[in-house]
Formats: structure tokens, sequence, C-alpha cells
């Protein structure tokens, strides 16, 4: 039995009334997510642009620069101190996640805007500090977690809000890859630093399930229980792989699990009383999704087609810029999800429930 | 790109020569499994026989006595009074989980071999007791848990042996269905009675990712964190929805949802080092199972067509007694069970890490 659901993700539900714009961005980092993805991105976005790069070699910048026709360049010292900041209206953050506060600081203190990519921190206290700036300065602050503005993640939620699966139940996520596998890997790098990073795969890729979950179910969780383990000397001090569970209100749980040592799966599965969606994959830049809809003992599969994520997220963020409106992910929701990898930590440190 | 793995389902991995059967069995307890299920598989199987029945309803007995051609029909008071202990070999005791001791006791004062239903008792500490009664008397004591003589589940295993995903590093396991919806659902039956069932979601298919889970790591777990929630009266001092986590030895995590207050899902996931095995449906009595296997990109979707899988379980069971020989799912392996189902709920409970 086909299910009757609409099946389409050709409509930016969010998209406002603007005027003015683009936006210009100045992009803080130019490593390959930076380079290979957001920039190429932001040039594709109706309501963005880049227009400063700011990086720690001058090397790639200028290759950069030369690539995408940016005239501004600046190091992180010519950054910090504010130069041409006439050239910029709104800051990505694209640096390690230990080394976003004081890029954020700097924009806030420029009255800019800031694209923060996630997790915002590499702990609570710090992510807190972030959001506390943009807040005093009266600048918009929001983290870069795709899944908000990816329209079939979206459409999900649309689904949800109308009792396709009833009330949800239990959420299951899964997100893993072999973050040192293969003839490019690079096990300095500063994802698998705790000092850097905040943690492993938690801080990298665990935050996936644990936002989406946040965002499908609306709501926020209680209390988290979790493990982490590193049997692979590479991974000294950081968690090579977590297992740790949400607890929300009403009983809702979410059985979440990352790893940087295991092979590529990435998932997520809501259970409602009165039927499923499963999304996998689910967390990749670009994936095909496929979206599995039960409910009756029917069941409908859905391919998506839709457009470039991190486009969508740009424009997102633009337009809430120049409508000065709300937005999903802001300040206090990106807090929010590093004090709950904190107490993730904290919980397999323990050995016990931690509640928020 | 189809990964080159044997697809067949074709052999009784396990099969014995023996000499002598059938084992003539007392089906003890006519509920719906027994009845439907259990009584129709023996009749199927090539070396078990039901000679006895033992009910509490002389109705029940005497209309499927009729239908299946049995003679002897005892009930409970006449069976634990040894009546009629020739006519049968073993006893398959299939009544409620806290009524599971006293018949197992009669069995092995009476010198006969046991297959009891899944979980074991209501609690480890009734379990271990039925697990000494028969190690004491000499018989053979086997949990049916279907999942160690299912050949597909079996088929995982070797290919999980062979290496197929690498090391194991994470488990999702689901298994839920709406007990009370329905013109014939029973809100008073025993499932959620707590003095009989010992628990709710968790004692009646929890259990199932659980042992699944101990059979394809052949591995038991070290440590289990759990939370379980009944928003609905109807499960009053039972968990209506149950997720858990068990930690393996090496940092092998399972994370496992089970719940009667949901839409039906049943799966099975394992992810090691190098590879990935899914199985769903995969707890259901004689679904159709599909296996989809990847590794190195490619990805291998097998849909198993095997045979009657309880009746798989009863030979099984039949062949150990008949070659005395060895079972996988022996005694204490039913007693560990239930000694982990204790402590998750002892983990609920405290909202601590449990060590086993």
């Amino acid at each position: 039995m086909m299910l009757d659901v609409p099946t389409r993700f050709d409509e930016r539900d969010w998209e406002r009334d603007v005027d003015g714009g683009p936006v210009r961005f100045a992009v803080v980092g130019l490593g390959w997510f930076g380079r290979d993805v957001a920039i190429p991105a932001i040039e594709e976005s109706r309501f963005c642009e880049t227009t400063t790069l700011v990086s720690g070699s001058p090397e790639t910048a200028a290759s950069v620069a030369d690539e995408v026709g940016v005239e501004t360049v600046l190091t992180y010292d010519e950054y910090a101190a504010g130069e041409s900041a006439d050239a910029y209206d709104a800051v990505y953050v694209v640096t390690p996640n230990a080394l976003h506060l004081p890029h954020v600081e700097t924009a806030a203190a420029l009255g800019k805007h800031v694209l923060c990519e996630k997790p915002l921190e590499a702990d609570g206290d710090r992510a807190a500090q972030a959001a506390a700036v943009c807040e005093e300065a009266g600048v918009t602050l929001m983290t870069a977690y795709r899944m908000q503005t990816t329209r079939s993640v979206r459409w999900v939620r649309e689904r949800i809000r109308e009792g396709f699966i009833g009330e949800p139940v239990q959420l299951h996520g899964e997100f893993s890859f072999r973050m040192l596998a293969g003839e490019d890997a690079d096990p300095t790098q500063w994802r698998i630093d705790p000092d850097l990073a905040g943690g492993g795969a938690l801080m990298d890729i665990g935050v996936y399930p644990l936002n989406t979950a946040r965002f499908l179910l609306e709501s926020d969780p209680v209390a988290v229980r979790a493990t982490t383990s590193a049997p692979s000397p590479a991974f000294d001090g950081v968690d090579e792989h977590v297992a740790f569970t949400l607890e929300f209100p009403d009983g809702v749980t979410a059985s979440c699990t990352a790893s940087f040592g295991a092979a590529s799966a990435n998932r997520l599965a809501i259970l409602g009383t009165e039927g499923r969606i499963v999304i996998e994959p689910i967390f990749g830049v670009d994936v095909t999704r496929t979206i599995t809809l039960e409910r009756d003992g029917g069941r409908t599969v859905v391919e998506t087609d839709e457009p470039h994520e991190v486009c969508e997220e740009f424009d997102y963020f633009a337009t809430a810029i120049l409508a000065d409106g709300e937005l999903e992910a802001g300040g206090d929701h990106g807090v929010l999800d590093v004090r709950i990898t904190d107490a993730i930590y904290e919980s397999a440190d323990r050995g016990e429930r931690i509640e928020l």
C-alpha cells in the first residue's frame, strides 16, 4: 500500500520578502569545508556573496581569492584588528571548534552577524560566551547545522507536525565513518585534537543526530546517558566511539551513536505511536536522501532531489538578517547543544544519568 | 557494486547424526503461541512429537487434543503431581514468565528435559533457580530464543565470524508494536501484568535485541544503562517504552529500544570497523527477512527464504538431547539475560550505569 503524502521538495518554506542584499561574507577559515563546500555554495546562493577571506595561510588565501575573485584577504591578526571591516556584513566561522569564540567576539565587536560552524564551541561555557557577546552587540548568531534548512528534513518535520507518526516515542540515530582510513588520512588533524575540537566523534558528527532529534521533535532533552571509548591509539584523549541516549519530556528517547573508527553509516529513524519515518542516508553533505514512511501497514519510499543544502543554509541566514527576522538555530539553540555534549561526556565519565 | 557473499539458507549447520527419537513433548500452556505456532511447528519437525497437553482450561485442551490427535491431557495439578509422565520425554514451557519456575522444577524432578519460552523467568533469581534444578537433575534446559536457530541469523553470525564487518563497534536494535491496538487487544493479558511478566516491553520483546546482540557478538555485556517510561495508563506498573544500552568488552555498544505503545518496527544493525549488516525485519515469527550487507562502498541485499524457525528450534533442541550434545542457549545463557533485564530495570530506577 502506498501512502498518500506529498513528495516534492521544491519550495523554500522559510523564504521571506527582503530588501537589499546581498549579504557580504567574510569566510574565516579556509580548510576543506570552507573552501570546497561553503564558498561554492555562497557563489550559488541568491542572497550571499563572499567578499573577504581570512586565513592563516597566505598561499591558500591567495589561491582561493584568485579562484573566486575576492579582493579582501586578511590574516587572523588583521581580522582581529578589524581591518577592512567595511568589506563585509557577516562572518562565517569555519575554524576548529575551540577557536570559534575569539572570531565570534571579533565579529560581535565589529557589529557583524555570525554564521558559525557546528558545534558552536568546544565546551558549553565558551559557547555561552559566544552567544552572550552576540546578544550584547545586537548581532544575529546562528550555528550552521545544515539539517534545519535542508528541504527534505524540513519536509519530514512537517509530516511529524501533521501527525503522520502520531506521538513520537523513540528515535535511533547513527553517524560513522573511518576518519583515519585511506591515503589522505591525517592523524594530526584538529578534529581528533581534544584541545581544538573539545572531543572526538561526538563533537564532529554525534552532534548531527543530537541536533536533528531536537529539530524534528521540536523539544529539548532533559537528561542524557552515555558511553565513550577509544580502542585505537590514534584517538588517544578523544572519543573514537560514542553511544548516547537523550531523554526528552514524556518518555521520548533518542538512542544515538557516532564513530570515527567504523564503516560509513548515517541514518535517523523516528518511531511514533502510529507510524515511523526513516531517513537514510541523512547527514552527509548533499546526499540523495531516501525517506521511508510507514503507517497502518503501508509504506512509501521517497527519493529526494533537492537543491544544494549549504546554499539553502546561507540564504536562510541571509534572509533572516535582511528581514530582521527570527532564526531556528540561533544563539541559545547552539549553546544548548554544547551543554548537552558536555553532559554526555560527564555521563560517560561518571557512569550516571546527567540531568540538563 | 554487489558483494561476493553466499546467500543460501538451506542447510542445518547444527544438525547432528542421532539415534532414536522422536522426542515426545508435553506442551505446558495452551495460549496463542503454544497452540497456533509451536504445536504446528512440532508437527512439521523431524525429531519432535506432541504427546501431552497441559492446560488450565479443559475446553481448550480438549479442542487442541482433538485437533492434533494427542491422547494425554493434564491439568496443571496433574502435571505437577507427575501423572502420565511416561507419555513424554521433554517439556515445552509456554506459560506466563513468572510461572516458568514451578513447571521447570516439576520437569526436573521427573527427569524431563526442558525447552522454556523466553525470558527464562520473571527475575534473575528465579531464572537461576530454574537453571540450578535442571543442572542438579542432569536434564537439559534451553531458553526458546528463536534467533539462535533461525538460519538467516546464524548465517549473519557466520559472516561476522569471517570478518565481513571487521571488528564489531556499534549495534542498534528496535522492536515495537502496539500491544493494545485493535479490536482483539486484551488489556488484562499477562504480558502487561508486572507480577506475571516481571516487566513490560523489555521482558516480552526487548529481550530479542538483547539476546540477539549477545548471539551475534558471541560476547556478554559488562554494563547497562536504561530508561523506561509508561505514559499510557494501561501500562501502569510496567515499561511501555524502554531504551537501553548494553556495553560489551572493548567498547562495543548495543543501543536498543522496545515499545508496546508504538507502531511496528523490528530491526537489528551491526556496524563494524570495515562493514555493516542490517537485518530488517528480524524478530517476528517466520518473517521474510531482508539482510543488507555493506562494505567498501558496495552493498548486497539478500531476501531470505527459509524453513519454519520454530520447527528449526524444536529440532535443534531435540537433536541436542538425542545426541547428548551441547546447546547454545542453555541454562546459564538464559539466566544471564534475566540478570541483564534486572540490571536494566535497576539502571532505569537509579539513573546509574549498572555493572554486571
